[in-house]
């Protein structure tokens, strides 16, 4: 089972490194990191730089990732990204996306009007390409598997490590990355924030999508 | 303020990457990725090739990651990588460690009878170097930061940001990053496994410890 995660340039790092944790561990699973311009990708933060492999050598992954990040902004207009997506769509098992990665898979063409999950603060950015969005942590619309912001890759990932290869393997991956979460906040949702906290992070909303 | 993550060949990756996500967002903060042995360095499952600068290139970081991994096991002897540690330990603000990096830490002689958090499989581990394991996911003893296994980080980070910044900082942060938990399984912890997802994971503690 080829597991292809998708990168470029001001990807979010813990959006794609929470489900490569866990689906690596997945018995018989193999992952590749890939890219349109193959070679070191650099995240948002510009301190990570993770080597990549061509998009165009990877043409029948079983499962497809894409994480979110400013960067996902650039990805918009129709493009390479997109062509390769929809080229592998029809023989994959999963395509997924975490936070704002769903906004590529839409743009791609593929999420039509299913229900869909992605960061918080880019829920009126997937409505306008015409998903349902949700506040759902993790949906699963038929194949297509969508998560919330960042670490809700993680609840992702191990959502589909129990649907492609059983329960208790899914609950052996959580307790080897000891998955119990204790935030020592409870400032996880805008629902859950302070009002000050919130106004904090909308004011940082076009910096945060790359939409600047 | 320099953050300095600390790679050897197969760390694992959520180990670092969960925390790098938090720390990097701290304002003001500064991000590298350091190695014994500058260049791509792989993760324990060989897929993640993340660039590193050179540890002797950083000499005076204000907070110190180390993440585990079953590449741990090649750091008990002392070595390069315990030096570098002993040499930045009496200039930096934080010196912290996630899972199987703990033992790296008290290997290197910095935790001699603190209390301290590491990945389950590896209490015993530790209690041999010296140091009081504790079953807490997150330890602050001191200057010395410590969580238990793998997305531990997270949490531990979270706990980081708010004593460094403030926290409202730590709070905006974690609404980011949308970390409000919902595991699809509650097998994160020895204790709320089942016996048999238990007995899986200590049938492969030396493949996962890296002391096969």
């Amino acid at each position: 089972m080829q597991i292809a995660i998708v990168l470029y340039p001001e990807f979010t790092a813990l959006d794609v490194i929470g489900p490569y944790e866990v689906l690596s561990r997945i018995p018989g699973a193999e992952v590749v990191f890939a890219a349109h311009e193959p070679g070191d990708v650099a995240d948002a933060t510009g301190s990570l730089l993770v080597s990549a492999m061509a998009l165009d050598d990877v043409s029948r992954p079983d499962v497809v990732l894409v994480g979110g990040g400013p960067g996902q902004a650039g990805l918009m207009a129709d493009g390479p990204v997109h062509r390769w997506l929809r080229a592998v769509d029809p023989t994959s098992t999963w395509m997924s996306a975490v936070s704002t990665g769903s906004l590529i898979l839409a743009s791609a063409g593929l999420l039509g009007d299913r229900e869909v999950a992605t960061h918080w603060l880019a829920t009126g950015q997937l409505a306008v390409l015409g998903a349902k969005s949700t506040s759902d942590r993790v949906v699963i619309d038929g194949k297509y598997a969508t998560a919330a912001g960042v670490s809700a890759g993680i609840d992702l990932a191990l959502t589909l490590a129990g649907l492609i290869a059983g329960d208790e393997v899914a609950q052996a991956i959580q307790l080897i990355v000891e998955y119990s979460p204790e935030p020592p906040y409870a400032s996880g949702t805008p629902e859950s924030a302070s009002p000050r906290v919130v106004e904090r992070v909308l004011a940082r909303r076009d910096e945060l999508l790359g939409t600047t």
